[in-house]
């Protein structure tokens, strides 16, 4: 059995006791940007019910473009209006550097990335680099609030790096 | 009191019940990519606990190169070998078209967006579609577990749509 079939088994038991649906814009108006890390549970962490708020995660937590094209559909179509931002500490892009990841992928495939893999040296630093690329985007409307936040992996506590309010 | 007090504050109390930390990789070895919906709570609808997975989330589930990006790093350096894909029904994706997302933000701001919206009309379609990108990319290497869903917001069942296994 995989762990994927395990996870189907575990959602019989939620399903079972599930009452939908609610509806599609986040009832709490806010949407969460965080790391893909396994350690950080978004929902349990912040305590956010189902149909509260958008959760989109990446590795790193970086605001990418594929983060901005999330946070315009979010802002301009489904009305959310905060924002949080959460890296962690102990993260995995703290583990390596640029160059070396685009090198062993081009010599293991032959073929170079095209994107940068966003490896970072500080989790405060890059906390306040994804707050400076949502603040000078074009597609992000000016959210009412914008605040970044490192999760320590050891304590369960969110620590604010930096906050801009409207 | 904005909602982001009120989730530092649930953070406060999940601190204080917190034990860590855990191990950096993955102790299950799966990534669930998703859309970030606020219906679809991953962790809850799959029983996933804390340590067990990665979860990378964006507008629609789509498998951009930032999903591939994560999946790169997910595989290559934090040795996760089981994909999940999880788009849902009812979703915002489903509401507008490419073009016209496009040319409204392009009114709104004077800049037409370099990256597509990624809406689509058949979640089951882009699924499919999300699992053809996995597969076609030379930077993630074969999962030995491939397997795409759709969430069903008025039942919390995963309904699957489609599997690959190596």
């Amino acid at each position: 059995m995989t762990v994927t079939d395990e996870y189907l088994q575990n959602n019989e038991s939620y399903a079972a006791g599930f009452s939908g649906p609610l509806p599609l814009p986040p009832s709490r108006h806010i949407a969460v940007v965080a790391c893909m890390d396994a350690r950080l549970d978004v929902s349990r962490a912040l305590g956010i019910a189902e149909g509260e708020a958008h959760v989109i995660r990446n590795a790193g937590g970086a605001v990418t473009d594929d983060v901005i094209r999330s946070l315009a559909i979010s802002r301009r179509l489904l009305g959310t209006e905060e924002i949080v931002l959460i890296h962690h500490t102990d993260c995995g892009m703290l583990t390596f550097a640029d160059d070396e990841f685009t090198r062993a992928v081009e010599e293991d495939t032959g073929i170079r990335p095209q994107w940068a893999p966003e490896s970072f040296r500080d989790p405060e630093e890059d906390v306040r680099q994804s707050m400076r690329r949502i603040e000078v985007s074009p597609f992000v409307t000016e959210p009412t609030s914008l605040r970044g936040f490192v999760f320590d992996v050891a304590t369960g506590r969110l620590n604010e790096v930096a906050r801009e309010s409207s």
